[in-house]
């Protein structure tokens, strides 16, 4: 079966769309596909997805940068979003058949290439972080590019991972690997924010809920209803059909019904196989037993 | 989205292997993918699995009836199933983006070239059957290859949709199209094989249970569990989380519990993607959400 890796390179320009045109046509190629693509003005700010096989990935992202480093100057970028390079944060993403360790061995390999070949400092972040603290985006962000141009040089806790402890116009590029992010919505019966605020309090793993659960409570206005917003950062720890499970019971006992949820983007072909696995006592049940896996995934 | 249809083709020989790969190996092209091959020598049947797009697909049959034609002889041909022909039946099943009535477009162009370019008799079933008789494979098939040699000039009902109204070596070849089957068991918590019977009595279609299901209660001796074993024969009537949830319902009403389920060879990605849409409360989910569509199917 063919490995996928996703990759979602964030892009230091979301104005200029022919900047972002030559970006993502250096990165696609053969064995790369791509899934997405965000621009936002105010962010100033751009999200590329795309996904393939491992190597193919890693050398798209690898274009990627490059390219990003000759057309985006830091120096003139202007923008809401926190960035501290042209390419700001690259991390990959297992998908099918890759482990997170492939994950994390990919962003090391892009990481010594980028410094040696573009001479760009690297930080890696999440799963392949080297200090506990870079395994948060923030911290290795804090202060932004201003602040890490005047600190990387002096502040032994700046001290890139890979690459020069300088900066140029490009700045530095934050690289990693973390699972899949699936962003899953669950409407409820009601439009009592509280009730939705409070179920998503009860199951987040903050306070002692789901693990790998991120949950707050919104009001959807337009259709005067409540809803519990989740991210689930990690689905082979807790899985869709866990946490629809958990918010269904919470708002049960409070005498809630659930309309209808919401998965927002893509999921992978697993994170469903594993909802339908346990909605019907399948245990055995994998990606490989669907028809369309046989036909284009092998 | 590319369309997927798939074939399933007997072919009345299931002892000479070399006969069998000849088949295979003239079928196989561009376009469509070799899913499955099952050879019996008592039945001295094959049931070859392949599916693509849908013109290929045609046309994959059509050589696959051609070569077949040369190679078996039904004047020399015994085996413990009924069949009337060297490739015996065809259906195309839809699987993706493809509606049954194209799959009966399929049927009826791939029979008319049979009979013109290979001068076999070629008689329609299932959906694209012209005779409500004729729907049902073992009334055209009745007395086999021996009585329809003799009936096919005389008797008016033996006429075939395409083709002549005689018989040589290669017999006549049942064409049609029919929804995806999907074979799903689900084991009990109880030795008592009656219940299982019981709930298979009571779920199937026949009986006045669930449209488009049928179930048979069995006993799997070395577990020593009972298990309903159904055949759901079109997904998009009665979907896998509908029957497995009847079953599971009979089941509390006589207060056994449902162990686990099994889903016997390939599934359709829509038919998982409706169990997660059925059980999450998700009706938007489509398999155009999958990661893996996006990368293979587009």
């Amino acid at each position: 079966m063919n490995s996928i890796v996703e990759c979602v390179p964030n892009f230091s320009e979301g104005r200029r769309a022919e900047v972002v045109d030559e970006i993502v046509a250096a990165m696609l190629g053969a064995g790369v596909k791509l899934l997405g693509r965000e621009m936002d003005a105010d962010h100033n700010r751009s999200v590329i997805t795309f996904a393939g096989v491992p190597n193919a990935v890693e050398d798209a992202a690898f274009r990627g940068i490059a390219k990003a480093s000759q057309l985006i100057d830091l120096d003139a970028h202007r923008g809401e979003h926190p960035r501290i390079g042209a390419t700001d944060v690259v991390p990959f993403v297992p998908v099918r058949g890759v482990s997170m360790d492939e994950c994390v061995a990919m962003a090391r390999r892009l990481g010594e290439r980028v410094a040696r070949e573009l001479n760009i400092p690297v930080y890696l972040y999440e799963r392949a972080a080297t200090r506990p603290e870079r395994r948060d985006l923030a911290y290795i962000r804090r202060g932004e590019y201003e602040a890490l141009k005047q600190e990387i040089a002096s502040n032994p806790d700046r001290a890139p991972d890979f690459g020069p402890a300088r900066i140029g116009k490009a700045g530095a590029t934050v690289i990693g690997a973390r699972p899949y992010l699936i962003a899953f919505n669950v409407n409820l019966a009601t439009s009592d924010l509280k009730i939705a605020k409070e179920i998503a309090s009860v199951i987040r793993e903050k306070n002692g809920g789901l693990k790998a659960v991120k949950a707050l409570g919104f009001m959807l206005r337009e259709k005067n209803i409540a809803q519990v917003s989740m991210n689930l950062t990690d689905f082979n720890v807790t899985g869709i059909l866990t946490a629809f499970s958990a918010v269904q019971t919470e708002a049960q006992k409070r005498g809630v019904a659930v309309l209808e949820s919401e998965l927002i983007g893509l999921v992978p072909l697993e994170a469903l196989t594993q909802v339908a696995a346990q909605a019907l006592k399948l245990p055995a049940l994998k990606a490989e037993q669907v028809v369309e896996t046989k036909l284009f995934g092998e």
